[in-house]
């Protein structure tokens, strides 16, 4: 499948503002991969495909991840976050991505990991600042994403816990895996 | 060794102030124990110990986690999370206490853990809460007291969490696998 079909068949799996969103995420991808030395056609391929499960009834994601073996623990958080490994799997099998750092990058896009690879961090942080984005705080990581990948995703996954505490919502613990490892990268680099 | 020559014996290992926090704390301890069914006595013996190795060198405390093979994963965390396994070890083998529960409530009284027990609550809940504290949104952590010891200790969480994300300093994932646990239990009995 080249870009072009996987664009098209991806637009048909959502409602045309999500389309819209991936557009922004793919775009500010290949701009923070240039900006990073990162790969911008592959880190391109991962934004394109990022959402590609984002709309299935929530019935068909529970189903895929007990069938699949994809992490059980996810149906015990936010719903928002099962459509990332699901539409990891759904890459590989339906549109034949074998990029391992591809699709970490998908699976990972929504609660970040331990040890995020420089393609998992770029599409995570495109994710939270495409231009269509707008909640509290988003200038500022737009800001950040100016000159460190780390800070401003780690002010990113801030945005998240703080949202979570707000609403008093479960804390997915990949999430603090992710922000603590970000942190020590950070301190370690003497930043 | 009876209450009373314990109450000499931790005093001695703790500035004034501090020593007048763990009354607090004991005092607090006790009030929650018969508010939420629990066991007065043995929570405040808890209460009593919590803090005996707050202020112990840093370097004795690491040497101690080391040797005695108390989670070394603690050492890439906040030091003010260090005292609480240390105080557990210490109150087992200098203050001759035997009795699980009350070790445990020393041994989390600072992170949480999942499933914490009555007396885990209770004494986690007292040192947040005492009449000595005085932080943002300790009074409503006071007034959920009254009535849900989950509610209440969540609140405490959220407070925990906040600062360390204000502060940009790492978050332990005990706590948050304490917090996220007490949103299913208030969850499940409807609350």
């Amino acid at each position: 499948m080249n870009r072009y079909e996987m664009m098209e068949a991806v637009k048909a799996e959502m409602p045309e503002r999500r389309w819209k969103h991936t557009l922004g995420v793919m775009e500010t991808s290949v701009l923070l991969a240039e900006r990073f030395q990162g790969d911008p056609v592959r880190a391109e391929q991962a934004a394109i495909l990022h959402d590609v499960a984002k709309y299935w009834p929530t019935a068909r994601m529970e189903t895929m991840i007990k069938e699949q073996r994809l992490p059980e623990e996810l149906l015990r958080y936010d719903k928002e976050l099962w459509h990332a490994p699901v539409g990891a799997f759904v890459a590989e099998r339906d549109y034949g991505v074998n990029d391992a750092e591809v699709l970490d990058a998908i699976r990972y896009h929504t609660s970040g990991r331990e040890s995020m690879t420089l393609m998992d961090k770029i599409v995570c942080l495109a994710d939270y600042m495409e231009p269509g984005r707008d909640f509290p705080g988003v200038d500022h990581i737009r800001e950040l994403a100016g000159h460190s990948l780390e800070k401003a995703l780690l002010a990113g996954f801030d945005s998240t816990i703080s949202y979570l505490l707000q609403q008093g919502k479960r804390i997915f613990p990949l999430t603090i895996a992710a922000r603590n490892d970000l942190i020590t990268q950070l301190r370690e680099a003497g930043q």
